[in-house]
């Protein structure tokens, strides 16, 4: 039969004394978290420049295991694979307003002839003008198209080796529909894909609301992996109603705290030298922080404002930007400190401000009563404020990060809040780039419509990483065995022990032979270096074969479970096949 | 079962009203050859910036099918696939000089911080510092590594769609040997698994000698496409003793004519008004080229030279360069001519150059007796030359172009010329990088030695496109079987007669269940507009359900055969099968 189908993806053995996984003994001084001190521990990757990596053999494979089951998620709802450019032409980001817009993320080059490039962070521009010439009529519609790729982005620090990288793999997937009702199908297709994907690698994933940034569009959500070793992204969640948001966009649930009387307390200029934080204020004064108001200012555009908070709350600046109704807001300098609040900075309040600052105060602001803030004044602060006699905010939004412990916006329930990783995102884009780039459709009745479309994406190289911080031990990496490089690794306790390496070899054959990816350990290493390799590679199932085989037996082991078992060598190969089924 | 091996690499169905493959009525003016021509209309490829395409999902699908062959044959062979980054450091670039050598053909960017890199054209600087600091020992060698990636060429006159563009995806390989045994071996390996894959893609190939060029290195062969289309590459080859050569390279045999006798002529100024090239002097004075000599004057390194072969004959500036034992030679420009031979250009000879000129003559000039040459002096020339009495050459050795009937160096027999594609290389680097780059491993004795350098690759969205200048008619592309997007495609004549819907569709069920790749015609189109379509797009097997399925009949035709043949509905699959097999 001349399809590819039946045949093999990968070799199916390997021996450890020629496979390429140089490993290291030491623990990196450059790697800070679990994955990127694994990955080049165990020998999967070895670092070019930062945020650049090579990736060596094992770990190669697991990524493109990786990229398989994204395959297989993909074309089985609809997807077709393409391959876009990487180097794309400044023009079409011009059409967008993306080529300014990205700002120092994005490379940039020039070719001989001084035209302008960009290496491609992702690839709305690029899919948009494809479908603009190609696709005019709705019976073309629905398509979804994907791509396996390398993206670049030129992060200002990269670090946490995959995770944060300045080159690195990316699925990246786009649908076009004809109408809103269109586009939720899909975005909803390509949501259940996403779950089976990460499931498939062995992720738990929390899906968060997130807020759609740069990208543009409406709904949006993030695929995130909790993790306490990486503060990649800040994410809100309630155990109870399965509830989870980025925190930037979890909504904070204004519950009216029933201590809403006045407290008919004056309002009262006080002495605070150099206690300038939160922190100072409240031991200096002693009062608890929550009866403090933080005061922040901040330039939005053209406009500079004062926000205000809880003392013991943050400012959440993109809900402030939206508040404001502006892209993004930018905390004032000293200087501009300085000239709006006629103090330095430390002392700024919602009293007293130059003429022309806006207030804009949190819900929860409105709820304090006898409170502390700065009284723009250098080394002073008020007791007593009263919010609405002593001063008047011109809005009043939630504008707050939300805190482990608030309530759930959809059950009420404390909010547990961790960082995590987020491995992948889908967001509603609209029209937003059909209607920029002109790229329509016409209907049935001859109408001309802009198309309307999603984007998906996928953090290959990053999924990779985000396995080992949920999958690994002191001694190594524990692959899943849907993306482990290998599934069995067969040890024979001394190589040259020709009964042991008679009968390594024979089963490694006879595992083999069932298509089972396996490695011999051939090397005429100690025993205890051939068992630390392994651990820290990561190989599910190791079998060892040491003097027991002169009673029939060998040694097998989970690389998840403590203990081995000793059994039957007739057995084995029936054991492996039902753990790996 | 948990391995991947028994699943399939590619969705094994599609129907033609929703693939993304947009076909062209038109040949688009662009495009000069048949591959880029077929790929445009096909709708498997479009161009986003000169020779920078997207790959459509029927293009794609051909390329990662060759990519899978390439993996299969580089895996049989031992070799280990790795992801190498693409953006790599200036610095390395350094250390061999190349940063310098590659001119402007490199793609070079910045990041934030200033920082200078390079878009990989190739990979041996990052290959060799990553086995720099991981190969210290014998028993690690020998090893190869390769990885299937996008590569970066900033031509400065991109064409011929994938033939050659800036943004191109290769299979780059490299292996490290302790000794030249070792390297002959490996390169051996690579070069049988080359022929593999070549034919297994039904590419004939012609495997030539060709020189190292820039990339450095002793033996080298290049894997060529025949083909008169393109004039990529100029070889010459023996149907006789299967010789086969670069014409840059190919060895010009000398064979004394045994006209080597002295004509006693006298040396003769004559004036030759306005006559410069040699076809204008030879019909100016009635002699045939192949007794004229044609001087030309070149910049070698700092030193100025004139080389000289016969009138019929072009000269080889890469032989010139190596007889020199410089990198490359470059034509004198107007005003060094006039300086060296005291005439405007076309009156350049041997006798009377200016000093320190030296002459190097190719071995069919001392053939010459009588002939004629360029004077250094405006509208003259001599005749009645004669080498060795009226000049004295530095140098006599090989520096032409071999030509058309010129005698096989092994064999004697006329070689043929022509022009083709390359597909492969496969290079013996020796120590050149590995002691620029200082990568060394100790020995049985703790003796340190260089490692021993191969590089090999394949033009992998080349090797497609030659796929089609060699298989392809009037109507469209010609698929080998193993290269196809899909294997088999069923046209229903009329989709929306029942019967005729029906048992297509059960055919496309039938076929799939034997995990056959096929495609369903399920538009409401013409059926001339469908046959076109299936020719064009190249699918190997067409099965036509029309209105003889009343009969129980369909109609089957292969791509490249003339005629359809009528079969039993019922047999039809089982034909499939064993054609495919």
């Amino acid at each position: 039969m001349a399809t590819q189908a039946a045949e093999s993806v990968w070799a199916e053995t390997m021996k450890m004394s020629q496979v390429y996984a140089p490993t290291l003994r030491e623990n990196p001084a450059e790697a800070e978290i679990a994955s990127h001190r694994l990955m080049l521990r165990a020998g999967l990757l070895r670092k070019l420049s930062a945020g650049i990596y090579t990736y060596l053999p094992l770990g190669y494979r697991t990524v493109r295991k990786i990229m398989q089951i994204v395959r297989e998620e993909m074309e089985r709802i609809g997807g077709q694979e393409v391959m876009m450019p990487v180097v794309q032409p400044a023009e079409l980001w011009h059409e967008t307003g993306r080529w300014v817009d990205y700002g120092d993320e994005m490379m940039k080059l020039k070719d001989r002839h001084s035209r302008e490039f960009a290496l491609g962070p992702t690839h709305e521009e690029v899919i948009t003008d494809l479908v603009r010439s190609e696709i005019n009529s709705y019976r073309q519609l629905p398509v979804m198209m994907y791509q396996i790729q390398n993206k670049y982005r030129d992060e200002i620090r990269p670090r946490f080796g995959l995770i944060r990288g300045r080159e690195f793999i990316m699925k990246d997937a786009y649908s076009f529909d004809r109408d809103q009702t269109g586009l939720d199908h899909s975005y909803d297709l390509v949501y259940q894909a996403y779950v089976r994907i990460f499931e498939r690698c062995g992720l738990n994933t929390k899906v968060v609301e997130a807020d759609a940034g740069a990208i543009g569009g409406s709904d949006t959500h993030e695929f995130m992996v909790i993790t306490d070793a990486v503060g990649e992204a800040e994410i809100a969640y309630c155990d109870v109603c399965g509830y989870a948001a980025n925190v930037e966009k979890a909504v904070c649930t204004f519950e009216p705290s029933g201590l809403a009387q006045e407290t008919n307390e004056e309002l009262k200029l006080v002495d605070t030298p150099g206690q300038r934080t939160i922190e100072e204020v409240s031991a200096f004064l002693n009062i608890p922080p929550h009866r403090l108001m933080k005061t922040l200012i901040y330039k939005a555009g053209s406009q500079v404002v004062a926000a205000v908070v809880r003392g013991d709350h943050e400012i959440n600046e993109v809900k402030l930007a939206r508040a404001l109704g502006v892209l993004e807001v930018e905390l004032a300098n000293e200087e501009l400190i300085a000239q709006v609040t006629k103090a330095p900075v430390g002392f700024a309040g919602p009293i007293g401000l130059a003429d022309g600052v806006p207030i804009i105060a949190d819900l929860e602001v409105m709820e304090l009563h006898g409170a502390v803030c700065g009284a723009n004044s250098a080394d002073q602060h008020y007791r007593g404020v009263e919010p609405g006699r002593d001063f008047a905010p011109d809005t009043v939004v939630d504008v707050r990060m939300v805190g482990a412990d608030d309530p759930c916006p959809k059950c009420k329930a404390p909010l547990s809040v961790a960082s995590g990783i987020e491995v992948g995102h889908v967001f509603k884009l609209g029209k937003k780039y059909s209607q920029a780039m002109n790229a329509t459709f016409l209907d049935e009745a001859g109408q001309e419509h802009p198309l309307v479309m999603g984007c998906y994406g996928i953090g290959v190289s990053r999924t990779a990483a985000a396995v080992i911080e949920q999958h690994h031990d002191k001694n190594g990496i524990i692959w899943p065995i849907s993306i482990a490089p290998y599934h069995v690794i067969v040890v024979p306790v001394n190589y040259k022990d020709q009964q042991q390496r008679q009968a390594a070899e024979d089963l490694y054959r006879a595992v083999e032979d069932l298509g089972i990816e396996v490695i011999l350990d051939d090397r005429d290493e100690r025993p205890g270096v051939k068992f630390k390799d392994a651990d820290l590679i990561g190989i599910p199932i190791r079998v060892v074969v040491g003097k027991r085989i002169g009673q029939g037996q060998v040694e097998l082991k989970l690389r998840w479970e403590d203990e081995a078992e000793i059994v039957d060598v007739n057995t084995v190969v029936g054991r492996i096949q039902s753990i790996l089924r």
